[in-house]
């Protein structure tokens, strides 16, 4: 095992509107033949929520719900694994989390870490630990858009022995997609970011607007490939996941091995 | 104090022409009327040294030398702080150092912490801190050219509360220009990154050819002057140091406040 093929979906998400969401996704998923997909953040419900008793009125359960009972069917019918936003509900918490599914179910929920703005209003802090888990002999960390900021996150995953990393988001700001590059050079590893687009507004004055620019990055860099800014749109890519092991870039450099603990102070 | 003058003196050295390359250096420096200049990586001596014996005979002691004492000299002239990568040898070790020099003469020494490929055959592992020095009110931290690959280095120097990252480099590989912007982004600093310009050929089939593209960028992100590949030039903006200082990204982001360190495992 070294070939896989990996994916984004693209998603126009409608606020409030799951069923029509997911079932969207899921048709996009069909048409792409992937062993990894990824869907945006929130996919199944949207982003700017009102207020935490709207989310929690819209959030599910990781486990059991409709969300990933649909994913999880469609992961083994295609013998796929996918990585999924969703609104999460245990109890009275809710979280901004990922979950991943694969051909067996249910495989893992990441809570987003690092919440932005509103987002603090909405969702409690996310609780999981930075993980990495098997994905058809692929080992794939998640992490949820505003993460990028924080190389903190992709480091934690690359360290614990992530391949790739999957990235459902929300993206409004500009930086993101060149930033990933930048967290791939330095961990040697592939990144899946999977953006939406279209806008939101329902808090007046509020306006979101979602910048799209999906995209596959290779631990080298390379953009593999990368969605525009307007329409939804879904792109898979073969990549060898045996490049994310290779963490030696001149015989004399692993960037792993040439950290330096002693002087870091973090 | 919040407005100061930055610089890059992007250099075309001549290797083993220490007295040539810092007389050159020099009159850039004085041209400029910068507040705080950085000149490039090895800017005495040239980068592709045939031997640690080679280097240790063209290296000098930080605080006494040659390179040191001119510096010095047109530092305190003109009321300036000079970042400057360099030779150094102390006893039998030689190291890829950067010195501080201000109005008032030497101030630190910092020697690389990572070594890029055959430099690990000529130099000394760095032992020195990541550290923070006041720079005529800017709060200043070094690094050198390769450690922009391990964000710990550029995370270390903003947590110490470095408003401006002084990068010497001698940059061949295409990616750190870019980089450095995430690097600012994600610490909310600025960056003056001074590369040199020309080749090298000193091993033979190991030529060299250095990108140039010195530049400065801003906390948010933005290339406030980014020199070429092929010529020698010295850029000068000011700066308002001050905009380091605020981390405070949305008024419920701070990105030093939000950091996740009960899950990052470094």
């Amino acid at each position: 095992m070294a070939r896989i093929k990996a994916a984004f979906i693209q998603t126009r998400p409608v606020f409030g509107e799951t069923g029509k969401n997911v079932e969207d996704a899921l048709k996009r998923i069909d048409a792409l033949d992937a062993d990894v997909a990824v869907l945006p953040e929130l996919f199944s419900t949207g982003y700017q929520f009102r207020s935490k008793k709207e989310a929690a009125a819209l959030a599910e359960d990781a486990r059991m719900g409709y969300v990933s009972d649909r994913l999880a069917e469609i992961a083994a019918d295609r013998k796929m694994h996918i990585a999924a936003g969703m609104a999460e509900r245990v109890g009275r918490k809710v979280y901004n989390s990922s979950i991943l599914v694969g051909p067996r179910g249910f495989i893992a929920v990441y809570r987003k870490a690092h919440l932005f703005w509103d987002e603090k209003k909405i969702f409690d802090k996310g609780d999981t630990p930075f993980e990495v888990h098997d994905a058809g002999g692929a080992r794939v960390g998640m992490m949820i858009c505003f993460d990028w900021l924080f190389p903190e996150a992709a480091r934690t995953l690359a360290l614990k022995g992530a391949d790739i990393i999957l990235h459902p988001s929300n993206l409004v700001l500009p930086h993101c997609p060149q930033a990933m590059i930048t967290r791939c050079l330095e961990n040697r590893v592939f990144a899946v970011t999977a953006n939406r687009v279209g806008t939101e507004e329902r808090i007046q004055g509020r306006r979101l607007r979602f910048i799209g620019q999906s995209q596959i990055i290779a631990p080298d860099g390379r953009i593999l490939c990368r969605a525009g800014s307007v329409r939804a749109e879904a792109k898979a890519v073969e990549i060898d996941v045996s490049e994310a092991r290779k963490k030696k870039i001149t015989p004399l450099n692993d960037i792993f091995r040439d950290r330096r603990r002693d002087m870091y102070e973090l």
